[in-house]
């Protein structure tokens, strides 16, 4: 089934995307520890970072514990065989201030990232780092808003600018196994790359769809030890590997080596295993981000209505990041609805 | 596809399977508080008892903080519409000592349970009750042990004996989505009765494996709120509840309803929402009960040996519960050929 040609490769973002789960305070320790266990759990890529990627560290996003330069050198001292791989969003992280310092900190390969229908941002990140020499790959956000034939486009353009592979993110957690079929099949036949997939769990789902994921033809599947991540976490590394395991999948990943690295993982750093609450679910019904928990959480407070309704009212808006003002205005909208009617 | 004719039905567990998270501790408000919720949630039967059972509640097995006719008054108390089920083990429960007492509560229904391959057991019961008038149903445990086939028959027996319905138990959470459809597919097109699931979350494929069911023609699902429940835990209500909604299948469950269910459950008894450790997951893929776990620990730290590598030693014994002693000489085994070679 792998139609674009490679073996399967997990990139393990506990050191990334589990941040967002500590509000990005990983140590040096952790990173270091870290590092050498998904090495020996077989993980292709080990990428690190803050939650949102390199210049990400700010007051308004929350500040790192470490700088990007400091949990780079970190980790890349610890790895072998395993290339080390970095996160960049056009708006977070530019070229002089961001990219070309991770570079020097030898960074193996650059994933850029943009909303699934605005492909065209990560245009000069892909064209600069292919020419460069250096592994680039895509990222399409949000990827459940647009249909399957609008990614394979976006993708496309992708593979055109110079990227040698695309991600999948599903980053509300709202796929369901058959849309991940779906998807993932028809980008793969529209490229001549390889095509990842990388799930959250709001829906329960992190690890029946990365595995549908694979069987449609993905290559890369993104893991963090114990679904350590944002909102209701990631694919476990553990599971994926328990899964490949079972169904026999070839791969480069250990067994017993995921297993260790979670529990080193759940060990150190992981002080609440990602587990779904009504907020994380109901944001992956309505297909909303869940960064969006916060102040919709707050906003519900305030104006006295559940906030399991403000998300869905989001959904149906289709609201994405950047557009966090709209949660005033649909909590407003539902608390006079609820007055009663004065007739 | 539900061929066999009915709605789809939820059996929510919490009181019955999420018991074996709280050592049968349970008591007689959490019990009134959740009951009167997860009718309001929309499950159609409350399962309450031991972790095992009727008549389960033994020194050896754990002492359940309240009798069986004790749990069962105060859930029948709280419930409308909802039907009170129970569990029954031949073994664990008799028919005069507390089949019959049980009745005298009110139970609405009883789930007769047996190893897959061993159906033949629960003949006295099921016949009995069944000219008693009462609803009856079958379940096989340890279903991933069987092949189809043999399921079917099994099940058929059941089917015979008076079952109005035969429930396919994953007790070690080893199945995948695939063996799902193929099993629940193949024992729905044998019987005339309807068929059900009862999933465990070893492999992360609880909510997956559950949708899977219902898409091959299961019409019972069982869950329980946060996955609360015995090892790696259950289906959780709130994502099956979620996964309806989004799949826009038809039943009676409310989605806020079951959220929160769940969100009272965590707040009143849930110490801790089951998530996968090393051995669980070793046990899912193994195929082992997950009450060997805290036997093989113990038998791990006194003979130096994996816990993981029991695990899979067992598996590949078939090992099943009622053969613990099998667990000392796995472990004994593996010590001596760990010993280095006196060449």
């Amino acid at each position: 089934m792998r139609t674009n040609g490679s073996r399967l490769s997990l990139c393990d973002t506990t050191l990334r995307d589990g941040n967002h789960a500590v509000s990005h305070q990983l140590g040096e320790a952790d990173i270091r520890a870290y590092a050498r266990a998904a090495e020996l759990a077989g993980a292709d890529v080990v990428e690190v970072g803050h939650g949102n990627g390199l210049g990400a560290s700010t007051i308004q996003v929350g500040m790192a514990a470490l700088s990007d330069t400091e949990m780079l050198t970190t980790a890349k001292e610890e790895l072998r065989k395993a290339r080390l791989g970095v996160l960049s969003i056009p708006g977070f992280a530019t070229v002089e201030g961001h990219l070309k310092p991770a570079l020097d900190c030898g960074v193996d390969e650059v994933r850029v990232g943009a909303h699934c229908t605005e492909a065209d941002v990560t245009r000069q990140q892909i064209t600069m780092l292919r020419a460069m020499g250096i592994t680039v790959k895509g990222m399409l956000l949000m990827s459940h808003m647009a249909p399957a034939a609008k990614l394979a486009e976006q993708a496309r353009m992708m593979q055109d600018f110079g990227a040698e592979a695309v991600v999948l993110m599903d980053s509300a957690g709202a796929y369901t196994p058959r849309d991940v079929t779906e998807k993932v099949r028809t980008v793969v036949e529209h490229l001549d790359i390889d095509v990842g997939f990388h799930a959250h769990n709001n829906l329960g789902l992190a690890v029946a769809n990365s595995m549908a994921a694979i069987a449609a033809g993905a290559t890369i599947v993104d893991v963090t030890s114990r679904g350590f991540g944002a909102g209701a976490g990631n694919a476990p590394l553990e599971l994926i590997a328990a899964n490949l395991h079972v169904r026999e999948i070839a791969s480069g990943v250990d067994l017993f080596g995921a297993l260790d690295a979670a529990d080193l993982a759940e060990d150190r750093f992981v002080k609440h295993v990602p587990t779904n609450d009504s907020i994380t679910i109901t944001s992956g019904i309505a297909g909303v981000f869940s960064g969006f928990a916060k102040p919709v959480r707050q906003a519900a407070d305030r104006f006295g209505v559940d906030p399991r309704e403000i998300l869905m009212e989001l959904g149906r808006r289709r609201v994405v990041a950047g557009q966090e003002d709209t949660i005033i205005e649909v909590a407003m909208t539902l608390a006079a609805d609820d007055k009663p009617d004065p007739m």
